[in-house]
C-alpha cells in the first residue's frame, strides 16, 4: 500500500466521527494512521466501536490524546477534524501552518464573513484571516477549489440538503429568491452523542418537534451559499424538526418560479448542473425521495413538483445527515484533494 | 344508565374506528349499542381488539353486518361513520332521512361545493343537497351549528392542524393569506389499516418521504375553511410527509405578517379566539409543541414564533391524527350535540 | 372533594414518577397535594410535563424541595416515593414513623432478607427491621396485607411479569421449579430518565441487546416470591434485553410441567387464581400477548402453550413497565389501602 | 471483467432478494446478468429499488419473467433463488439438471429427511432424492462441501444464530443437549414484503410479541444441525419474537454446562472452532452483542456468560436476519463455490 495517502481523525468519538472512521477503514486508497479522543485515549478502535471488529486497522489503531506534535509525527497527510465548533479551529490553524491538509467537519471555517460567524456562534472568530483561504467543501459546487485546498470546511448536514436543489435554479434566475421557505426534518444522530436527556430514546421515539426556530445556526451558511448562487443576498425561512429516525435528513423547499418559467426549464437546469455529479441522483419531476434510500451512502436524492395552483416549485431532497451531510462528503473532498476518483470508497448502496 | 345516549359505530375496523370505540367504551354519558364491520361480523369487540378486553361492553357488543334496518332497530341515537369516503354517504343519507343523527369521519360531507368534491375525489357527489345541511365538525369554530346538527362532517386529520392556528389570524386580517406555506408530517396510522406494502414496518421505519405532492385531498377542506375565515378565497402551498411514528401530526405553517402587525397582536388574537376552547392548548410565543404530548388525547398544542428577519410568522401545531384529527374530535362534536359537557370522556392526559 | 384522600409524590421527575402523576391527576377519589423534586423545585407540574397542561391540578401544583416537614405539613395521607433505591428509605423511614402511609416504587423494601438486599444492591440495608412490616405490593397476591399496610414496597417491572404467570403453577406444584428459564424484553423507559449516552435514541433505535447477564437485580425479588409460592427456595435463569420501544415488557418463561400434569390443569389453575383479579387478562392456552395492547394500562396479559415435544410450558406475559410494572400498580395498592374500588382511576384502554 | 462469474437472481422482489442484489451489484468478482420477478418484469432494477440508482448494473439489468430457458440462456453460472419455499424447488431441480449451480435461500433443501420436511411444511417434498446432494450452506461448518456443491441450501435466519454458538459446545460435549432453551427476537423484515396487515408499521411499532409458539418451522433445521454436532438427536425449546426493528436477530440460548466443565473450556472451544472464520466475531466471556453492530454486514457476534448460581451457560448472538441470516451468507457460499476469497464483497462495516 505504498501509494496510499495517510489519514488521521481528530475527535472521532461522536456519530460523524464514527461514520468517518467506518469509511476510512474501508477506503481503498488511504491508510488510517491515527485517531484521537480525550475520552477514549488508550483504547483500540474496535473496543470503542464494536461494529468495526474484524477490520484490520480497527484492532491496530489506538485512540491517542489529541496532541499537535503527535498528529504531525504520525505522518498524516490529510487530517479530518470531527470536533465541536470552536474547538476545531484550535487544531486547524496550527495544522495548516505545519503544512498538513485539513478537512474540518465543524462550522469553524464555513462562513466567509467573521461577523456572520460571531452573530450565529456567539463568539469572535479565532482566525478571521483563514476564512478567506478555507474552501466550502461542497464538491458539486467547488470541486476545483477543493482539489487545491489546504483547509476544507465541510458543510453542515442541513445546508447540503437545502443548497444543492436551489443552486442551479438561483444561478439561472428561474426562481424568486425572496420566496424561499424551507422545512427540514433530521434524524436524532444529528444532535450528537452527548448525554442530554432531550435525546434519550424515550424522549424522541413517537415524537416530532421543531427546534431552533426561527434561526438555526445552519441558516448562516445556507444563506451565504444561496447568495453566491443568486448573485445577491438571500434571506429565507428555515425550520428544522427532529424526527425519530437515527439517520437521514429530508428537506422540503418552496420557491416561486419566475413568471415565464416552465417546469421544463427546471428539469433542464437540474440535469445540466448535475450531469457529472456522481452523488446527486435526480429523481426528476413528480418524484419524491425517501431517506431510506440514501442512509449509509453519499447520495443526495432530489425530486421536484410544480404546483400549478400557485406556480410555486416544491423541491424535495433526502440525504444521510452523517453521510452526504457530514462524513462521506468529507471523504468526497478528500478524494478530490488527493486526485483519487471522486467516488473512491463511496460507491456503496 | 337510563339517561345515557345510545351510540353505534359503522365500519369500526380501521384505526380511527378503533380509537372511536376506545373512547366510547369509556365515555361516561353514552352507551355503545352496536358496531358493524363486514370483515368482523359475528366477533365480539374484545376478540377483534384485544386491547379492549376487560371493558364490559367489549365482551358484550358483537360486530354485525352493516345493515340500515339493523342500525335503526338498535335504537342508536348517534351513529358514527368510520368508513372510506364514498361509502360513508351510502349510510349517511338514509340514516339522516330516518331521523338519526350522524357523525361522519369520512370526507363525504366536508365540502360545501360539490364541484370541489368532484375535483378532489374524482366522482360526482352523491347527495349535493345534503352538503348545505352538513356541519363541518370543528367545535372550536362551529360549536353552535354542531349543537343543532343532524349531520356532522368531522374534519380530516391534517385540516384540523392547519386550520386552527390560522383562523384567528385570518379573521383579524393579521396575516397575508397568499403567503401561506404549510409542511405537515403524519404518523403511519393515517394511512389506514390496509394491506398495502408501502406501509409495512420495514418500508416506513427509518424513512421519511413526502407524498401526494402538490395536491393532497385535504387541501380542499383546508382552503375552504381558511377562505371562510379570510372572507375571500385562499390558495396555499401544502406538503404532507410520512414519518415513522404510529400516531401524531406536526404542522409547520409560514405566513407573512401584515406590515404593521406585531407578534403581540398574534398573541392577543390567539388568546381571544381560544380562551374558552378546552382542547386548544396555546403554548404561546417562542414555544414548540411535540406530538408526544398530545398522542392519545383530544388536545391540539400550538406555538408560534415571529422571524424578525422576514417578518413572517412560523406557526407550529401538534395533535393526534387519530384523536383531535379524527375520533376524539368526533366525540367532542357528539358531546355538543347531546348537551354533555364538551370535555365529557375526553379529559385524559 | 371533601371525602378525597390527599396524595403526594416524592421525586416525580423520572418516567415512573410522571406516569404516577398522570394517573393521580385523573384519579376520581384522591387529591394531589404536592410533588417534590430537587431538579424542578419552583416549577408548576404543567411546565415540567407539558403533556399535563389543561389538568386543573397541573397548573396549581408546584414542585417543592423534598423536605420531611413540608411533606407532613401538606396533609398528605398517602405518600408515593418515586426515588432511586437507597434514597427512598431515607424518606420512607421517617414518614412511616410520622404516621403517614407510604407506597415506595423503589427496591428498598421489597426483599424480606437484608442479606439478599446487600448481595444485590451492594450496601447494608438502612432499616432491616422495617423489612418485616413492609408489604410486597403485588395486589393479586397480597391484597389483604396491602389493605392494612403502612409501607408498601411496589414490585419492580420485570418481577411482576415473571411472578404472576408462575405463582399459580408453583403453588399447585404443577411445574418443576428448578427448570425455570426466563427471557424478558423491556422498553427503554425502564432505564430511567438519566443522561446516559447508552440510552440515547441513536444508541437504542434499531438495536437489541441483553444486559445485566446473568444476575439482574430484580432476580432477588423474583426468586423470593417464587420461593414463597413454591414453599421452598427457587433458583432460576433470567435474562433481560433492551428493545426499541418506549414502554412495555414482554416475558417468555419456560418451565417443565410435572410428569402427569396436563395443560388443562394449567388452564384451571390460572383461571382459579385470577378469576377475581381485574387486571390480569388471561388470554388462555395458545394465545400470545402483545405489549401494544397493555401499554398505558394496568393490565397484564398472559398466554401459554404446552410444547408436546418437551412437555415444557411456555408462558408469555406482557405489561407496561411504567404501568403494571410501576406506577399504576402503585395506584392499585393505594386503591386497596384506601378502601376504593380496586379499579378506581385505572380502567382505561 | 472477463474473469468474473455470471450470476442471476430468481424472485428478487422481497427483502432477502433486495439485499442479495445489493451485494451482487457491489461484488468485485461477479457480474449480475439477470433478475426475475413476475411482479416487476420489464422494469429496471433501479426503478424497483431506488436505492440502487447510480449502480451501473442497476440501470442496465431489467427484471424478466422467471423462465427456465431464459435463465439458462443468460449464461448465468450461479443462480440464486430468493423464492418462497415450495416454489424454489420448481426452479432448483431443472436448473441443477441443466448443470447450473444453485444457491437456494428458501427452506426447500435444508432438511436431510423428507419426512421432517413434510411434518414442518405440510406437503410432501417434491424431490427427496436431491436432499442428499444439497449442502446446508453454513460456511463455518460445511465449507468443504459448499466448495464442491451443485445445490446449496442456505440456512434460515434464526437457525444461523442458534446453531453457530452451540455447535462447538455440542461437538466437544461441554453442554447437556436436553437442557437447551432458546429465545430469539427478529426484526420485521423477516416476515417478508407481503401485504399482510399484521406487519404494517402501526401494528409492529411499539409492540413485542411471540409467534409460532411452540414450533416455528426453523426448529426443524436447527435440531437437525444440533443433532449432527451432538452425534444424537437433540430436542430443544425455541420461541421466536417480533420486535420493532427493520433488521436484526438476537438469540439468547440457555444450556446447562457439563458437571466438570468450566467457562474456560467454553472459551477455548469457541476460539478453536472459529479461529479461521472471518465472519464469526467472538466477543468473549461476559460480553453482550448488539444487533446494531451487525446490521448490514455478514458478521455474527457471539458472547457468553456462565451463571454460577445454576451452572448454566447463557449464549448471546446477534446477526442481520437479511445478512448472515440470508443474503450475505448466500454470497459467502458463492465465494467458496467460485474459489474467491471467502470475504469477497462482504467486508463492510
Amino acid at each position: 500500500m505504498s501509494n496510499s495517502v495517510k489519514t488521521l481523525v481528530v475527535g472521532a468519538s461522536g456519530y460523524s466521527g464514527a461514520e468517518l472512521l467506518r469509511l476510512l477503514l474501508m477506503h481503498p486508497f488511504t491508510e488510517l494512521v491515527g485517531v484521537t479522543s480525550r475520552q477514549y485515549a488508550g483504547q483500540a478502535l474496535s473496543m470503542v466501536f464494536p461494529r468495526f471488529r474484524g477490520a484490520a486497522k480497527a484492532e491496530e489503531v489506538v485512540f491517542t490524546e489529541p496532541d499537535l506534535e503527535g498528529i504531525v509525527a504520525s505522518g498524516a497527510e490529510i487530517v479530518f477534524l470531527a470536533l465541536p465548533h470552536g474547538l476545531a479551529s484550535e487544531f486547524a490553524i496550527p495544522l495548516v501552518e505545519r503544512g498538513l491538509r485539513v478537512i474540518d467537519l465543524s462550522a469553524d471555517f464555513r462562513l466567509r464573513d467573521a461577523a456572520v460567524y460571531e452573530a450565529y456562534y456567539g463568539a469572535a472568530h479565532p482566525a478571521p484571516a483563514m476564512l478567506a483561504t478555507a474552501v466550502y467543501g461542497l464538491p458539486e459546487i467547488y470541486s476545483d477549489a477543493i482539489r487545491g485546498a489546504t483547509l476544507v470546511a465541510s458543510p453542515g448536514c442541513y445546508p447540503t440538503s437545502v443548497i444543492l436543489p436551489l443552486v442551479p435554479l438561483l444561478r439561472e434566475k428561474l426562481v424568486v429568491p425572496e420566496t424561499i421557505h424551507v422545512s427540514s426534518m433530521s434524524g436524532v444522530s444529528g444532535a450528537g452523542k452527548s448525554s442530554n436527556t432531550q435525546f434519550l430514546f424515550a424522549e424522541c421515539n413517537e415524537s416530532v418537534r421543531a427546534y431552533s426556530v426561527p434561526r438555526h445556526r445552519h441558516l448562516s451558511e445556507i444563506e451565504q451559499e444561496l447568495g453566491v448562487a443568486a448573485g445577491a443576498p438571500v434571506v429565507i425561512s428555515f425550520t428544522t424538526h427532529l424526527i425519530p429516525v437515527t439517520a437521514g435528513i429530508h428537506t422540503t423547499t418552496y420557491v416561486a418560479l419566475g413568471e415565464d418559467v416552465a417546469v421544463s426549464d427546471v428539469n433542464r437546469a437540474m440535469e445540466a448542473a448535475y450531469a457529472a455529479a456522481p452523488f446527486v441522483r435526480l429523481l426528476g419531476e413528480g418524484q419524491c425521495p425517501d431517506t431510506k434510500n440514501v442512509v449509509g451512502t453519499n447520495f443526495i436524492d432530489i425530486g421536484w413538483v410544480r404546483d400549478p395552483r400557485t406556480h410555486r416549485l416544491v423541491l424535495l431532497s433526502a440525504e444521510d445527515n452523517l453521510g452526504k451531510g457530514a462524513a462521506s462528503q468529507g471523504v468526497q473532498s478528500m478524494n478530490l484533494m488527493c486526485g483519487f476518483p471522486e467516488t473512491g470508497g463511496l460507491l456503496n448502496f
